[in-house]
C-alpha cells in the first residue's frame, strides 16, 4: 500500500521554472528531473542515468532530450536512451522511468500513478485565474521539513492569523478565533467560509487598497487532495454585501499546491492573484512580498511543530477545538484516498 | 530505570535568564518550558501545546502563564489551560506536565521526581556566595555535546591545567601533576584538596590581584550530584597558611551545575565569583573573561574525547592513573544514586 | 571478512604534509594519528589515548613522540606510553595500536595488515618521478564523500573528459568517446591506452606549451590497488610518433593515491609533474591550479553520483557502455583481493 494517494494530478511546479536547466524534484518519494526540450516538450523522467547512476539532473537539456554530465548518454521524454556516444548501437534496456506531466494555466501538472506508463484517468485540474485579465499574480515556493498535512490543517483554520500573521495579515486575534466560520463538503472537496464583518483592514490590505478604518472581510477556502483554493478579501464597510459573489473590493485569490516529498517533507508551490483599485495599480508587489513574508511565518511555526511531534512521538494524542473541523475532515479524505490507493 | 538520578535537585539555569520570553530546555530526556509569569511565578511545564504539538516556547508570556503562538491557548504554572480563544469551555483534558521549579540565589532548581506530581522531598541547595557582599559573580552557560560525567572527570582532576589551560589558569604542568593531592568522601559527597606552594601566579591570577614572583596556590573541590563547587586561589607566598579558612589573598569561588540533557548532551552553568584587591577593584569583569575562555578550551577538549569514545566504541577499557581518584569516586556515587531510580 | 584489501600498502599522505602538530586521518576504519617527531621519525598510532580516550592528533609533538592534550601522556613511535606525568611508574597496558609507515619518494605509505605487529611482507611501491629532475610537481588532496572504486572507474574511463571537463582537459566531446582504446591486464595491473592524434590542444594543454593548431595525443592509465599513475601529454602534430616510449612534447604525470577511509568514504591524495617547454618554464603552476580545477569537476560529478546510487538503493542494474572496460577489470581485482584478505 502507498502511504500517498495515487492515480491523482499533484502540483509539480509552476511553468516559468522551466528554463535551460533540468530541475531535480522527489515526489511521493520518487526523484524525477523535470525539464523542458529544445524543441518544446516538458518531460519528467527517473532522475538517474541508468549507466553509473549520476542524476540526469546534472546534466544538459538538448532539442531531443537530456544529456547526461558523465559520459553524454541522451535521454528523450520517453526515458528511453536515444544516443551513447562513441558506440553504434543503443542497448535497449538503456532506458529509464518517464512520468506523465502537464502544463496547463502556468503550474506544471505531474500524474502519480499506481502502474507506471498507464495514462491519466482525467485531466488534470483548471486554475483559469493565471489567465485572466483582471488580476495580476506572483509565485513562490517552499521546500517544508514537515508532512503535507500539517500544511492542509494551516490553511483550512485560518484562525491562526490572529498569534502568527499579526504583521501583515492578521489584526485582531479575537475577532479571528470568534469569527463566524461554516464547513461544508463536496465528495473529496471541502469548504470553510469565514465572515468577519467590521474589521479593522489589517497592514497587507491598507497597502493595496485605500480602505478607511472598517471593513467587511471574508474567508473562502476550498480544499481538494493536490492543492487549496483561498479567496480572501474586503469591502469597506457598509458597501457591498460580504457574501455577495460579485462583490467588489480587495480580492487576493491564493492558489497552494502542496505536493508530499517523502513522509516527512513536502512542497508548497503558491501563487496569489489580487485585484487592483484604479489608485494603486502597483500593488501586486507589494502584496506578494507581504504574502511571502506570512507564509515564512507559518513555515516557522509548522516546522517547529513537526520537530516536536517528533520529540513527543505523537503522545498524548492532540486535543481538538472548534477550529478543527476543517483540517479533519480533510484528513479523513486523504485517509480514504491513501486507502484506494 | 532511568539513566538519571531521580528524586533529585538540578540545575536548571540562572534567574537572570528569565526574561519576557520562555526558554526551551531539556533536563534528562524532557522538554520542558521555563518561564516567569507577568505576575512573578516561575514554571516550568512540558514543552508541548496538546492541541497541535507546537511548542509553548514558541509562544509568548503573560500575567496569568504562557500563550501559544498558534491558536492562543493559555497554560497556567499548574499546567492547566485556562483559555481557549473563540471557545467557551476548556476541555477538561486540556492540560500539560508541570515540574517543581524553584529559584534560590539566583539559581533556578528543578525538581527531576519519580513520580510527577509528588512534592520535592527536600528543599533545593543552598548557594549564599550568590549574595554574599564580599564578592562579585558573572555567569555563562554551555550546551555540551557530551555526557555530563565527562565533565565531573575533568572538574574533579585540575591536574589537567598544566596541559589544557596554558593561558590562563595553567602555569607549570609538572607542578600541576605532581601537586600533593587528598581525595575525601562524607556520603554523596567527594572533596579533592590540591596545595601548590610555591607556584608561579598564572596569567588570570596576574590580571585580578597583584601577585610577585610566587605564591601559595590551593584548589578545594567539592562535588555532590546536582553542582561541584571549586574555591581555589592564593597568597602571596610567605603570607596567611595556605590551609587557613580565613585566609586573606586572591579568591575565585566557582559554582559549576552540570544537569544531564540526554544520555549524550547535557547542560553546563556555571557562575564565578571572586574577591577584590583595593588597588585592582574591578578585577571581575577580567576573571570573568578568562574563565569563559578557560571553558572554552575545556569543552573543545571534552567534546573530542566523547566524539572519540563514540568512535571507538568503548574498546580498550580506560587505564586508570593518580589523577583518577575524585572522579571515580564520583561515578560510583552516580551509579548508586542511578540505582536507586 | 575484511571490507577491504589487507596486507597491502596504502597512500597515507605526503611527506610535507607532517609538520610540528599531529594530523588525525582514518585508513580502512582504523582512525590514526600521523605525526613526525622531533628526532625524525615517523609514526601512525591509533589516534585514542589509553586513558581517557582523548584524540592522540589533539596533543603535541616532541622529540620522543606525541604527547596527549589533556593530561600529558607521552607515547613513543611503538606505541608504548613512556611518561605519566605526576607517577613514576608507566602501567604496562599503556600502550596504543601501532602502525607500519614508511616515507619513499614524498609519500607515505601505510601498510594495513591482516594482523597487526607482523613486518610488511614487500618494499612500499616506487615513484621515482617525484625525484627526477626533468619534472616539477605539485600535490593536492580531497576527502571524498564516495568509496574509493569510484574514483577508480573514473580514472579508468577518461572518454569523461569530453563531458565533464570542458574548460581545462577536455576538448572535443566527440573525439574522446570514439578514440582508439586499449586495455590490458598484467596480474593485478589493468592498463588502458587510448590515442587521440589530429587532437585541438584544451585548454591546459595550450597553457603549458606552444602547441600549434592541432597535436597528437595519449592517455595511458595504469591502476594497482593503491594507486594509478596516469601519463598524459602531446606532440605537435607531425612531429614524435604518439606511441614512441621516447617521444618529446608535453607530458603530465600523475600520481592518484586512493585510499578508503570508510565503506562510503575515501581519500585521494594526487600529485602532477609535468615537463617545462624553454620557452614557457614556469607553467608548473598553471598546470596544478588547473588540474586542481579539474579534480574538483570530478569530485562534484562522482558525490553526486554516489548520493544518487544511495538513493536509489542500486536498482536497476547498472548498464554498461564500451567505455566500461578498465573500471570493471580494477572491480575484478579488488574484489579477488578483499577475499583474499
Amino acid at each position: 500500500m502507498s502511504l500517498f494517494p495515487l492515480n491523482q494530478w499533484y502540483v509539480a511546479g509552476f511553468s516559468s521554472e522551466l528554463t535551460d536547466k533540468p530541475i531535480a524534484r522527489t515526489f511521493l518519494n520518487q526523484k524525477m528531473v523535470l525539464f523542458r526540450t529544445g524543441d518544446g516538450r516538458v518531460a519528467a523522467l527517473e532522475d538517474r542515468c541508468c549507466h553509473r547512476s549520476l542524476p540526469l539532473s546534472c546534466g544538459t537539456v538538448e532539442a531531443g532530450g537530456v544529456r547526461c554530465g558523465y559520459h553524454g548518454m541522451l535521454y528523450a521524454p520517453s526515458g528511453q536512451c536515444i544516443e551513447v556516444p562513441g558506440q553504434d548501437r543503443v542497448p535497449t534496456k538503456a532506458c529509464v522511468k518517464a512520468y506523465h506531466i502537464v502544463e496547463k494555466n502556468h503550474i506544471l501538472w505531474i500524474w502519480m500513478p499506481q502502474e507506471l506508463g498507464v495514462a491519466p484517468a482525467r485531466e488534470a485540474p483548471d486554475y483559469p485565474w493565471h489567465d485572466d485579465a483582471r488580476f495580476k499574480f506572483g509565485t513562490g515556493k517552499y521546500h517544508y521539513q514537515a508532512p503535507w498535512q500539517l500544511i492542509h490543517d494551516n490553511l483550512l483554520d485560518l484562525s491562526h492569523l490572529g498569534y502568527v500573521h499579526l504583521k501583515t495579515i492578521g489584526g485582531n486575534a479575537r475577532l479571528h478565533m470568534t469569527a463566524d466560520m461554516k464547513v461544508t463538503q463536496d465528495g473529496d472537496k471541502v469548504r470553510v467560509v469565514r465572515l468577519m464583518p467590521g474589521s479593522t483592514p489589517p497592514p497587507t490590505y491598507k497597502a493595496a487598497w485605500p480602505f478607511g478604518d472598517t471593513c467587511d472581510r471574508w474567508q473562502e477556502i476550498e480544499f481538494e487532495l493536490s492543492h487549496l483554493k483561498i479567496w480572501t478579501g474586503a469591502v469597506e464597510s457598509g458597501t457591498d454585501a460580504i457574501d455577495d459573489p460579485n462583490r467588489g473590493g480587495f480580492h487576493m485569490r491564493g492558489f497552494h499546491g502542496i505536493t508530499p516529498e517523502t513522509e516527512e517533507t513536502c512542497h508548497y508551490f503558491w501563487s496569489m492573484a489580487s485585484t487592483r483599485h484604479p489608485d494603486m495599480p502597483e500593488n501586486i508587489d507589494e502584496v506578494i512580498r507581504q504574502t511571502a513574508f506570512t507564509f515564512d511565518e507559518d513555515r516557522a511555526v509548522i516546522e517547529a511543530q513537526y520537530r516536536n511531534m517528533k520529540d513527543f512521538g505523537g503522545k498524548p494524542e492532540w486535543v481538538d477545538i472548534h477550529v478543527d473541523v476543517g483540517g479533519n475532515r480533510a484528513r479523513r479524505i486523504v485517509q480514504r484516498l491513501v486507502a484506494a490507493a
